[in-house]
């Protein structure tokens, strides 16, 4: 008996975690919802999911444009056991009340507070604190992306101290009224919030984080320096407990791969859905060790990189899998990750 | 009995022409060649492609990199009919004496001048054009865009005088060291050297170009202004006339397709390889008729527009289909266009 | 006896405005508007510009930043025999309220629709139109540069047809939250409104124009075709027309000045204030002549290039000059235009 | 008797260079050299500076362009005490053999290695090194905010350890060519070369520096985490010591500088040449303390914050103030700095 999947709002994240979960052996998707019809409605529409009337959208756009909806989210809601919420940051919240009434659990995305679920959520790091759950909140891409590396860092060799300068992307590829053009814009909560979120996965962690807003459209960029407990015996010990891990993905220095346009023409070429690229980046190139203190850069795909987290956050609630590292792999294996 | 093919440069066109011709029927991928290893010669590899050095290229760097080779170039060209090259601009003609020396035929792309071939192609347009020719040049990425173009409203309504500015992304997206990052520069040379390229198609087509480039690396877009010689009923009907064209995609306004950011959004949606878009991109809100007077946009995806019209010039060449439309519906059914 | 000015709404436009009315001689700058202080509020104190409290903002906010208030925009008004109203798209209309209360004429921008006031502007082409109104509105940025060009053609050869493409910058220097970062956005409404604004100054003109938005912040650049009445002997002859004309800048092949970078960096060594450029650029290289079809490109500072139209409809309206070409020398000398 | 002083190089740094000499009441601006005639080299003679041929030029290009030379390189050295060698990077360590022959003292830029002269100098930090020196390089732009901020750090709480993450522009303006267009470029080389080079002025400080490049042309952005080794009292302790120290400029929240675009527009609405900051600039809300532990932002304007640093080179050379904080006081005094 496979569970059943509702995703709503069919936009950035909902379309990628749509087709994850339609991939996956133990969840159906039931269907996803939109506002509004747009070339992204008519994608769903193409790939045979069953569409539904959401937020302050009307039937009547939907028919001008010829999109056939199959009711509304209400309709949808009463037909699943779980529903993904990925509609724009704040609205999560609202929606809530809605998840509530119709009795259905649900997975919140990291534009949310913590607060808007019963915990928050990171599969490397946390899978049991998903279990059973009613509402889980799964950590934006940022934190998921440093949550991922803590865990590798403190399993191996405990961290002492974690410091990150986030370069982050100004906007999304189709985003296209958001700036800046030309600027960099540093972002003046200092530490920035993304230290307290990863302490919603390890709240033990002595992590500070600052960030600048760049314009591009492509990836955020990690500077990271981290202080660990026991120092690794070189920087080619990490690099190598990186690439072991689920979820990372490494590049050598002969593969030319100079910065976020070459991570992406990668990911264009290994031909994932979208051109994605769901693992954290390293590059081997970009690991130093200078005894307990290690540096390095990652690059995190802002738009796809929580889609698996997604995926094992419904298995840990549900209890479908016997741990985390067997959702993981599930996860893994059926989309294509680390196909290297 | 196939006709066998090499690629010749493994880069952004190469390696598009390369998984084409994979797919094709009537084609069989001998190998592909690259100078240096990088992370695209290793998805070569991973694909199954056997890898030839090229040019300056030694073997040590690549069996540093754990790439195995299966020879030169030469040894290449010794097993293969015809090569596609797909080297960097003016690099096809001093590789044409590789090819008369090796006794196969060639495809040129059209970073080369007219004269490296016997004739220029493109398949709408003049596809007997290539007919048994041993040397065959597909026409740049904008040209084939026009000339596509051209051939739609031509053979409809003739045309009497055509005026097209290039708006021209400034770089691909993995070309992280060319500008510019914040200005526009026009190209001086008035009218641009596009219009003579589509005279190599349309000797007697009445056509001035000019052309700018832009901080973008996405799409070029053409904005078109052509007397036609007869006038159509409205612009409806040369919406029509462009959706009834093979390798022509219109998106209409409740699509919310702002500009070339949502286009290659919509791209990567439809999910053929790399996120490609190889038709024509036409917005039905962007056509206007004012008499026999049109305007029209067109947006050209500079990396993939020219890969069909690559397959149907071997074809041409070859003589492996009855006629031009033929071969464009065998080449756009094995490569998903029109998927709509 | 000087003529008194206020300027309502000191940002990109008021700013500019304020400074080349201050440099009049029979003007006086009386006063700026502010609704919100910020750093270019307190650079209107830092120069001894009285601020006065507009729109919405409250007295407190200056207070806090301590920058002095000399009162309101009513207090303003009652001081002042003229505004030049430099308020955002549409605040305009409603401010024209303000202006008929308080018994005062108001210079209007571009951003407003031409029936705001009496008559459009441009100082160049229809200087005389603006004797004597009480409200008058000069013309936007494009327009003006496609009015100047058009009066210099259409005075030596006369024009029969003009074709321009408009490749506009997607957000001013300091304006960081608009984008786009990556992509072309082409403007669907075709002709753009461009062309039916320049008719609003030479009504008989027949020109056709087209838009695109692009990431860059320096400036526009207009791609022209204009078939004129009369053949020019030679290219150069329309260079010289050009150069000979107030408010055009030429820039000749060995400067080396590829595009809108170098011309604002060109811009930048001249000194002007806040480096800006208030004249139509032309490349030399980039004017072609083919018969009575003049091609050529033009660069268009949105910035700066309406504040010497703005001095010269405020001299308009009062009569404070003899004609045109008396304003326009007068205008210039104070901004330091042509100074080369 | 006025120390006579050519900048060798008409460029970026140099044109600044040479404005900045040329207002010096002890310094006398002999001439400035100049490759191959473009824009700024016609803008130099609009100045009156001497034009001298320098590098591979050739007389014949200038003369075409109508621009007069008062001679070679070598005809510029015969008549000066000192040279700013302001060449492209590497440029300058060839030069210098001819500044050994020609007898003349040079000042060096950031963009040679430390070993091109005696000492690297930062006028705040190390004035008296410069001292007598006969080749004295100013450290790069980067390295002098580093510097600066170090000075004023370490002479009032001690500084520890330093960290910073540069998140550097990918182009000056005017380079069209440079790159990238969209997306980000870690610099592999961890810790980045920055921090060993303020240690050529600062040799026992302890810091490590890492960098990546953005797409954008305005300013470099610093983000640092300093312990220090006393504990200010709070956040504005901070505030003020930079505030009262030369060379920084503060903005206030209510000033609503959001990032580096508003920053560049201030210094625009400044008016200093070029539209120049010359200061490090730092934003109160991007200054947090805890305990020892310091986190603030501060942005470089990269193409002419060694300006003022360059002058004083010269007046250590030459003796010319009794100590730093004069030759400072007099040099920021004629520029204009800290002019609020």
């Amino acid at each position: 008996m496979k569970v059943r999947v509702a995703v709503n709002g069919y936009g950035t994240i909902g379309k990628r975690v749509a087709d994850a979960v339609a991939k996956q052996p133990d969840l159906e998707l039931v269907g996803v919802t939109k506002t509004r019809p747009n070339f992204e409605a008519l994608r769903a529409r193409e790939k045979g999911f069953p569409l539904y009337l959401a937020g302050e959208g009307t039937p009547e756009a939907f028919a001008t444009a010829g999109l056939s909806l199959a009711g509304t989210v209400h309709d949808l809601l009463s037909k699943v056991d779980v529903v993904v919420d990925a509609s724009p940051d704040k609205v999560g919240r609202e929606n809530r009340k809605l998840y509530e009434a119709a009795g259905v659990r649900a997975v919140f995305q990291g534009g949310e507070k913590a607060d808007v679920a019963e915990a928050s959520f990171s599969a490397l790091a946390n899978y049991s604190a998903g279990r059973g759950k009613r509402f889980l909140r799964v950590v934006s891409c940022n934190t998921t992306g440093l949550a991922r590396a803590a865990h590798v860092l403190r399993s191996t060799w405990g961290v002492d101290h974690w410091e990150a300068t986030l370069i982050r992307r100004g906007a999304d590829p189709a985003e296209s009224k958001k700036g800046p053009i030309n600027g960099i814009l540093p972002t003046f909560h200092l530490p920035s919030h993304h230290g307290p979120d990863v302490r919603t996965i390890f709240p033990d962690l002595s992590i500070a984080t600052t960030a600048v807003v760049v314009p591009t459209t492509l990836m955020h960029v990690h500077v990271n320096h981290v202080r660990l407990k026991q120092a690794p015996r070189d920087a080619a010990e990490v690099v190598e407990a990186f690439r072991r891990s689920p979820r990372f993905l490494l590049f050598a220095p002969w593969e030319q791969v100079d910065g976020t346009p070459q991570v992406m023409e990668y990911a264009r070429n290994r031909g994932a859905g979208f051109g994605d690229l769901m693992e954290n980046v390293i590059w081997e190139d970009g690991v130093r060790l200078d005894g307990r203190d290690l540096y390095f850069f990652q690059a995190i795909h802002q738009e796809s990189i929580v889609v698996p987290e997604s995926v094992d956050a419904i298995r840990a609630m549900f209890d479908l899998a016997k741990d985390g590292p067997e959702s993981i792999a599930l996860t893994d294996r059926t989309l294509g990750l680390k196909g290297r």
